[in-house]
């Protein structure tokens, strides 16, 4: 080729060789991979297909290569493409042909199924349990101020008072489907691939069982083809981060806004924040606003990954590789997320005096004037209108709600009695919602009372 | 406003309320939102909070309306926005203020919530048990001709030798997966919302249990603000949904290739390909490609989900309304997918005698003779390496791998006996994958037992 | 086929043309497919590939259809698939063997390439033309309160005092950028595919560039393989779109802010937004919270599209079907939005006076005391520490920036004189940014007329 | 805080600056925010605003940190944050106060904005010269095997015969508008902000048409919090950037395809190929599918971007500090591409003997058929039907179409002749194709020159 020529040995293999290694990221999984080793030749050995102490050894320098790795006395290099390679490398080196019986009845395509669901079983449970931080982080906070009350907001605009621990309460509950999500996930991900080979199984006679137990799988795969062409367990795992991530994009949100000068219900810790370069009075969100932006990369792996599978023909192809920079990106991100959210909850100041000042809007009673004369027997969609015509008359008048009397009351509502004007203190507004998953302070106390509990559950 | 001028009162109110409308889409959501009502008047007129007599008049009119929306005998209009001004408003034009009482104590936030949860518990239900069709068309196709054989592929090379059968039982475990991933989100879907009100509960004394058994839902939200802002059970589904489009994409595409001249494998029946406006002798699998393109379409509606719901202060804010057509798209086309894949499956002709011919390339059963290596003794590595020797050796001298004698095979393959020359039939290597999850005749058979049983059982 | 037995023919075959048939969508299409039409024939006839008195009678024929659909008055059908079937149809329906002459020498694949192109062309066009009225809309609300100061914000905090007007030529901007990239665009669509055939060209001696002249293209394409199955023009559109909406996305998000109960910036007209089922106080800004909503659904089709095409091998393949919806669907939305906020901007009243008590708020000062400083010779960076010092005094004291006394300031910023304490006044703040693309009075004055002047001529 | 106690200072701290840090990507920035330093303090000294010596040292100074940052001796730390703030703090701890006043009149946002077009100029300009290459790798191998024919595809089925250098022209086409896009982007990233300050421009009397033409740069920016809070140049770069890497999937798709046994038209050199860890005589197209995976993270850092600027208030919010990530991962993924194509595709051995045989399919020459029938005064569609049902006789007699006698022909086709029997010879198919654009070896072969001549111009 004459157009390429001369370089073409020396830079193009080296471009190549960059270009396909992955040992740069997928390091990583060497306690994974040395895990999933030791199992295999564990079996190999029982199974006669190689000798006990040719195992043994395996096994021994196994151990000895984690212990290098673990130091970082273990060279990485890209020419060895990635981790299997290296550690099998590193495993004949030492052992010579004992060393080379390792990969018996094994392809690179179960032992990376292998891998990558041994990390991820673990991952998963790591990031349930920083959930669980996280929420026991919420509920503290909203426990410490349980009585703060708040304007809630639909469209932004003021709707109906609320308790300030209702609002992080709500974020409790999404924390939890977000954990949940999880743990459904983990049965899908707990499933024991090896002996699929490269794809078709094995004319070994390999005792699947024996590495199921000794790696603690609930189950072994049922389809080779299955088993080293998929990577939905991976994917469904991304999407719950993905979730996870939109909800805390909305928690900080609500942050971000509340520590506005305009809102002023909050003051986030100085360590959550930074000032600017050039204004000298700034004190800025930061940790919000890059969790914000934080979502967006998990979406962009999380749209790399469902990208990567379309279409592609079974089994493996090598397209998977890349499977691993997505997943591994949006994994980081949910825990540097998980570990800065809570110390930011529980040291973030409630300027309490604020909220309530908010919350004293009467326009966030208008609710309880309509469900009040529901009691009395008026068809709702007849009290809604009343209260319409008032609010309108009250802002023609340029009066707040609160500023009329009783007789100018009664002109849109003429049900309305003294009670009614009683009806605009925003603790009785908050007291009268009473309900099962409403914002009172009995129901929020009783959900305070039930997450302490739960949370504080070891078992969970 | 000299700019717009006249035409606002007009055009412009025109325009705002096409942008806002959204009956167009949310219609379909009727007999949901009557039977949430019914619930809802039910548990009024039993609280006290409305007369008995009301209730039942409301009932009627609204299984009236049912009726009448059923045979198209109901007109929709943009300017009454969505579904539920709809059904209230035909209620109070024809029971007056009785039809009024309907809305007490629950807001549209609320009201949606339950319809849209309402409508997936449904929907939900019924993709799974269409997905379940789909297996049994592919494990009644693969039965069918369950010995087979043909090439199995990674990187689309030619890798080692399968059971065509075994080939579809890897996308019966997808789609298992598939499924059992849209039971895991049915529990989250499955909880009831109302009594949420806009966002705080209700001041009045509603009985959200009553509602609660009377639509038969397995819970009841635990926090009023989270109830009407969040939507991850749909976002949920609708990635469910997406990973199952993926699926298919892939046996989308794999049926394109054996569809091609190329590889020769399959012949679809003509009712799922076209022919071509210019060229006479097409025959193209569209359906197949097709689909791939639609699994761009789920693609797609998830990421406008995760999108939308990105950054949004709570609780309930207006953009949630566009959740609904990305959910509908999603789940149309998934349901359309799950309506012609299980007839294309079962008509689809498989070319047996040109699979065979494929899968009877001698380079398919290289891992069997390092296999065979291993067994003698050999270390893998080693093994290995002697096969890729000999298959170097074959190569430079223009043979195939069965072409040569034993003397020349022992050349690069000391080891080798007479027996390793008749490694080389492809029934042969079949037949020694005999793992459970293994391409052998025996596992297969036992896995289209397993299957056949299970798809059969009702409980299932 | 047992399984699928009777209903095969029937059920299945419906299922199979609802799964496959464009017509629900590409009718849209009918006049471009006419006019290419229109012009195909006319060149086959000047070639003398067809008779001159055939072409006519097609000529005459698609205007007589043309009209037909643009009254109603033509009946569409899934059986036939597409618009380009039902066109010929109709044609050889009524000319018979005369009629079936109009698709000599072109295909299916160019037919929809060239109809895509003058659909996309027009359609550019009519965006970029709505472009400018919005950037008009802009500039006259900005200069109808050119006066206006507000608090500028990063990261949603106070940070310096700028004109309202400055504020909203920002947005001018942006949209300009958007209508260059589509003008841009449009070079790469305005180029003529016909006479690509299915993929090869053709074997009839058309004359392309006759066509080229009657259609009004710029050029013709140059390869008839890239000519079919390339679709990146439309997903350049598409992107070009997304990049729109992202930018009126942040545009709705500043407006949702300011209608605020706590920011209370400005008041939509009522004609923008909508009431509450359930709080009659409510007034929400539901026109710019379903743009963000609808953002999402853009970028959505962007998804779609690119995923759509990735992988897919040369020529057309029938994924490509899809491009359209979402094509469509992101078009549509765009309109959409170009509709409503224009007359919504030059609606919205501004509360100039809360924007100015909040532009009051002296820390915005503090990098004009800090530049002030830098203008006296210190250098920036300490200037920036005094300044920060002194904030931070102000903070511990409890007191705003402008209540302390020179000698206080003096305390941390040794060089304030008397003139220190006057940098506190808003409209002077803004006054000394005079730079070109600052938010003086001076440099947004001359950008009002610049918008003015360049928004005026007919010629852009 | 008593939860987080004691580790608060440390760990807490910790992890708040790593999450926040951008030092670790954005150092790569180094130049690029030198140079603006430099240009920056040129102006501020030409406007007396700081001492010219200051400048002067300064600018020396900046010169030595970029040496060192060069050579690697330069220390980077989490802990100062970013690029700018390495850089300034270097600055100031050689040049105490004097290196102080660089940041006069600047913000870190208006910085970012400067150095970030300064880069993806460079870089933009880089990609196009990248895409020349690749075209002219195309070009050349195109014309190496000039003559040499293949079938051409529609929905991967055989569709007409095409020349090998055709299909590879389709792909220079894609390429060339590729290249044309980033030239568009080039305009809009081509524009200076500098002078915006934080967001509202400065009070200093700073030159900001000096800094323009210093960095050479088109124009300035004509608002401050526009230019400070927009990044959709860099998001349509990306969107760019994704368009490209969808056009070579295609290819690698289409090489996947032609490398597989089953196509066998080409063979890859090995240096762009790996084997397998279990089967020894795999040869894997892994750049090629590699390149697929790579696709999908491209149109992931697409989706974060969008998102992430979805949705902001103005004007600089942090969240905008996960652009870099995506940008710089979707740049050197395309650029990584870009280095690996050209070599692959000049050192690709084409078989021309299986694409020949592959081409004499006599179906691919169904359409010269019907085109000769047009020829001859049948009506198209007419001409379609025959032809069509001509295939169906040999398809039901078995036979091949080239396979039948006259006579036998002309019971389907009444007005076939002798020459008919000729239309087999795929040679003679292809060079019918004469049109501009068509496969025809005259207009491949000016292509092809076209090319060769374009892209040898250096202008280009």
């Amino acid at each position: 080729m004459a157009l390429w020529g001369g370089r073409f040995t020396a830079a193009t293999q080296d471009e190549v060789a960059k270009y396909s290694e992955s040992i740069s990221f997928d390091q990583r999984l060497y306690k994974y991979d040395i895990q999933g080793s030791k199992a295999h030749v564990a079996m190999l050995a029982a199974q006669g297909i190689i000798p006990e102490k040719s195992a043994k050894a395996i096994a021994a320098e196994l151990d000895n290569i984690c212990k290098r790795i673990d130091k970082g006395d273990f060279s990485f290099s890209i020419e060895m493409e990635d981790i299997h390679m290296h550690i099998e490398s590193a495993l004949i080196e030492k052992l010579g042909a004992e060393g080379a019986r390792v990969h018996s009845g094994r392809s690179r395509n179960d032992q990376i199924a292998l891998d990558l669901r041994l990390y991820l079983r673990d991952q998963a449970r790591e990031v349930i349990a920083m959930i669980r931080t996280f929420q026991k982080a919420l509920v503290d906070r909203a426990a410490a101020d349980k009585d703060a009350i708040m304007p809630g907001f639909t469209h932004l605009q003021h709707a109906q008072v609320v308790l300030f621990a209702h609002h992080l309460l709500a974020y409790v509950e999404m924390l939890d489907r977000d954990a949940a999500r999880l743990e459904d996930n983990l049965k899908r991900i707990n499933v024991m691939p090896l002996g699929s080979g490269a794809l078709a199984g094995s004319t070994l006679p390999l005792d699947r069982e024996f590495v199921r137990k000794k790696l603690d799988f609930a189950a072994v795969t049922r389809n080779s083809m299955d088993a080293v062409a998929d990577r939905d367990f991976a994917i469904e795992f991304v999407s719950d981060l993905a979730i996870f991530a939109m909800h805390v994009s909305r928690l900080s949100e609500d942050l971000i806004l509340w520590s506005s000068q305009e809102f002023d219900f909050i003051e986030l810790d100085d360590a959550f924040c930074t000032g600017s370069s050039l204004m000298p009075q700034k004190k800025n969100p930061d940790v919000c606003e890059l969790t914000r932006g934080k979502t967006a990369r998990v979406y962009g792996a999380l749209t790399a990954l469902l990208t990567l599978c379309k279409g592609l023909p079974l089994t493996y192809n090598r397209d998977l590789q890349e499977d691993k920079l997505a997943i591994f990106d949006a994994l980081d991100t949910a825990k540097a997320i998980l570990r800065v959210y809570p110390p930011m909850i529980s040291s973030m100041q409630i300027k309490r005096q604020n909220m309530k000042r908010a919350a004293s809007d009467p326009a966030l009673m208008a609710t309880d004037i309509a469900e009040k004369l529901v009691e009395l027997g008026v068809p709702f969609r007849s009290a809604h209108h009343r209260v319409g015509a008032f609010v309108k008359y009250c802002k023609e008048k340029g009066v707040a709600l609160n500023q009329v009397t009783l007789v100018e009351m009664q002109e849109t509502i003429p049900e309305a009695t003294e009670e009614f004007l009683r009806l605009f203190r925003p603790v009785q507004s908050v007291r009268k919602r009473a309900l099962k998953g409403g914002t009172g302070f009995a129901p929020v106390s009783r959900e305070l009372r039930f997450w302490q509990k739960r949370l504080a559950d070891p078992q969970r």
